[in-house]
């Protein structure tokens, strides 16, 4: 099934509607649509003070064993991000990220712009930090002439989809802690982290040590919605001035409090991204059949990482939209959705293997 | 018909779920509702390259006459005016508004922390800038000891519920033209102004000679969702960059774009603006009916200001929710909404006219 | 005598080399030059780390009566504004000014740049903010859709010249503090101030209850020099940072700290400043002989502000440089230094009074 | 020649009163310490608009052969390096430097603060930027998600005493230009570049297509004062207005300026900078003759830099005060003056040599 995007916007390509470009490219789980529509009744108080937001808050606080917890829900991840970030620094901190950072990369310089701080980026082979990777840059606290290290910034799963083991959260949290700094999860993905690990959010944030984290929505089923969530009392207590000064206040909150209660309650973060991590895992095997394809990284959450004869990359850009990775080498990334499902990916292979005996 | 969220949230008071607390407390109206589930189709290209986004602009423009405009839509309306007023500023410039303006008030600092501007706030006596009261501040040009003002920023309608006419709007536009200045409206409400003076938005804006304007959604019966719409080429060329920076940039834009259709090519944005100007009208009516009431400003659109004896407004607040306005004087705000109803208005009157009764 | 920098700059236009401009026209005290010269002997540790710095530091806790002071100096007084500003605010904070003050007219922006902060301007009759004037403001505590009031700052002596007592100063601490937050002196002209009141700059700040202030010496007859004075701990801890972030860590520390000494330890801040309040007086009153001039404002300090008729104005500009007030009355500003002498005040005196009775 | 500065500071440590600790060690050169003296006569209009500023901007055009150069003075060389960048930048830009520069690692972060935008740093070998390095960093133009490359930020000499080539500036310049990007030269120390090359302020600069640099005096024998120097007229419009906002427009100019002349007109920025380039080559021949030192890259410019045995560094810091460079493998840093002596590097080997006989 297609439709015609081209037709207005370029030049008549056609795209495939089961999209491997992005897991924002899939819609709303219905049973999160229904939950909006449901809230969709008279009026309620703005900003967050009506019963939804009150359920959505108290669901999060049982899912991580904390009755105080402050949460805050956003509309989106870059506005989560620099919300965390901002409660996090001084305007003379400096922030250390992976150089594959989303915060880095993909936010147009927000976290900078919001923060005033420099972002110090670190190449690594997978888009992890390591405590041996960070350590050249912990030095200069104190010294009024360089900026000072304050946040250690990771996303889970990472960019290149590699995912953290609670080990290794647990050691960069105690670097920080040692340094007097703070450790930072965009949690865009962690629901796909929880499940390729099998590890409760619990488990991966407030038992490792982390400080403060984002647990994302909108890739994983949601309409929009992301929540901001700190683990520590100082990291609290200016968020609700942060989130309204970075403009991710929402007026009509209900609409996305609605979506979190069942999201939270009835599993389904975990039960999308098990699914999206699932049929990365096929896509990749799959793939893996073509040889002509070569696989350029493993599969640990819910994207997969390729590299095909240029010709053929462009061919197949031809029926599905999806992103150029590292352009150098021709790497391509496919990501997996909440809704993807067996029938998407054979016919994603099909069309591959089609274009691939042609060639 | 209540609701009980006090149980949770406010020591068990109990509200009337048809608020008059503001335009944000009502919900989303039906058609709009029936876009967002109809665009929840398989999968689309993010961040605005998809056939709803491209069918939403075609509406925009159609409606502003300008086949060329570059409008962009946001989260909401803080969103919205941060970004108008970053592409309009250099970090070194001034802005001047009314000291009612949302921007100075209602942004929690936004407008200054984005754009590192002064904002030059006006005592007015009825929330509307003039030529005369901007005067005093029109110097200091050329000259480096002092932000250099650079525009002048509207609300249409204002805070106070008052409206400008479309000759007020254009003295103001050319007043910034002749200092090489904008003009950019706040248009949160603008849909209300339109419907009060039975101008189109066109007139409001291009012929008045406008420089940027938002076009609000969320206030008005959309779930969420507000348009920039820049009417200089200059104040368009980077505003992409500026919606992504400023974390305003939907990923599923469809879902944003899906509601724009419907709610400018069916007119509802001039139709539910229309109905909430006239509740606010029949409820003003009412309200003067009763002598305890003194109604404060004179009702231009949706919003009635009015003063009781401060007991009977805590009696009345049991029941209602609503915000204070001037607690100076005691004065208090209510708004009507897209789906307030004459009946709601009634329950309201009968409600009051009960306490006041027992006074 | 004169000088002809109009032949550079300004059409031929000849300029007495006594002005009465500012207070920065005038140069350096000979005592102060001594001091520069005789530090620049052999090489020092750059950034403070030398014995000028040390003595210079321990000189200001003398005068303040306090051995744990943390100062640090500037280059000048926009830099030590924003300095001090910046260790007291959040980025959601708002600060307190008169419509007059430097920071709000002078400084091109600069709070709001480095701050972030919204200056909430307040119009004063005499360049004097009152708790009468400030209380409307202090509003929204607690409330996040609202910049949250953080700083009262108030300039002593103020723009227009006039003198906050003592008493006054009290008065504002004690609604900073009652409100959570801080009373800010932009100290530039403090020594007039401590010279019109004798009053010593301990009782000025330390025993008011002050939190910060800065106290100037390049208006007051140092080449270049100011220091930050943060009068609690809290304020004190980052200060280093924002200096250095701010732009004014001065290297070369010595030839600032050198001049702090003896302007400390020989009185020779308070010496000049009141020579400079007792010129302004005289000229007052010198003033005050011609029926052609109008003294509008009490004379409390170091300027004198007075309305001639407009013809008169632009005669005696095309001798004697300065500035115009408040244009829209033809209000003019003189301003007495360190060295201006009774023949500086006979000869404008004269100048002006040779114009007049051509006149 | 020693000094008592441990009994305030450091635990009655005694440094020597000659150090290679960095140029800013140094004092005023007398001929510039003179025209200080020379320019404090009487009174002189504020900020530059004065016959020194004239005569010093008259000077600098005529140094780069431009009769409508708009050069800006500062107090320092963080003041002037983002006032450079700011007047480069959107807010969405990024500034390409390598992880050396001092805009990197040495200014807390100002021109993060300043701009908004995002540093992206590259690890060089020698401290020198070249196209190959930067290519990788060249993408994203146009799109939204990613900051958009608009610096290329390079420092001549570079912090660890490289020079580039003017040729290899060249070779920047047309890169920077090819994709709409600005060339930055931080030329704190890039009169030691015009010495050690043999080439003119013009043909290093103006000739090689730079864009915009900085002209550094605190460094090479000024009290204090840089330059800021903008190559193209856009570059040139809001110079003004940044320096005032970065709190780097010095009200009594005229002691900069006064500076300025005799630095350029009797060539002493070029003198000064080949004394302390001779005087590095001197002190790394003489070091490399003890078989303890291990120099550790080529001297081009006034720093040497070089290893010795861990205690032999900390005996030798007892008696002179120098910078650790790379604490990872002892590397120190030591740097000539516009004042270095032969008698100067004389002592400093003799004490040298003299610790490591009893090593």
């Amino acid at each position: 099934m297609k439709y015609l995007i081209g037709i207005y916007l370029h030049c008549f390509l056609q795209f495939n509607m089961r999209s491997f470009g992005s897991d924002n490219n899939s819609g709303v789980h219905p049973r999160i649509l229904q939950a909006i529509a449901d809230a969709n009744v008279n009026h309620a108080i703005g900003y967050g003070d009506d019963v939804w937001t009150h359920d959505a808050t108290k669901a999060l606080r049982k899912l991580l064993g904390n009755n105080e917890l402050q949460a805050l829900f956003t509309f989106n991840g870059t506005g989560a991000n620099v919300i965390a970030l901002q409660t996090c620094i001084m305007p003379f901190s400096s922030i250390i990220c992976p150089s594959t950072a989303h915060i880095a990369v993909d936010e147009c310089g927000a976290p900078s712009k919001f923060t005033g701080c420099m972002l110090k980026e670190i190449e690594t082979p997978d888009g992890k930090l390591t405590p041996e990777l960070i350590h050249p840059l912990l030095h200069g606290f104190g010294v009024e002439h360089h900026p000072q290290p304050k946040v250690i910034a990771l996303s889970q799963t990472t960019e290149t989809g590699t995912v953290y083991s609670t080990k290794e959260i647990k050691a960069l949290a105690d670097l920080a802690h040692q340094h007097g700094m703070y450790l930072f999860i965009d949690g865009t993905r962690i629901a796909n982290a929880c499940a390729a690990l099998h590890v409760s959010l619990k488990e991966m944030t407030v038992d490792c040590g982390v400080d403060i984290f984002t647990f994302g929505g909108t890739k994983n089923g949601l309409m929009m919605g992301e929540a901001v969530i700190p683990l520590r009392k100082e990291l609290s207590e200016n968020l609700r001035y942060y989130r309204k000064q970075a403009t991710q206040l929402y007026s009509k909150m209900r609409f996305i409090s609605a979506q979190m209660i069942p999201y939270i309650e009835e599993n389904i973060w975990l039960d999308n991204a098990d699914n999206a991590n699932r049929m990365a895992k096929l896509l990749a095997e799959e793939l893996a059949k073509n040889n002509l394809v070569q696989i350029t990284r493993e599969v640990e959450s819910n994207a997969v990482f390729f590299i095909l004869p240029p010709l053929l990359t462009a061919k197949l850009k031809e029926q599905y939209f999806f992103y150029d990775w590292d352009e150098s080498i021709g790497e391509s990334r496919l990501v997996c959705s909440w809704d993807t499902s067996e029938k998407d990916v054979r016919e994603f292979i099909d069309c591959l293997n089609n274009l691939s005996s042609n060639f």
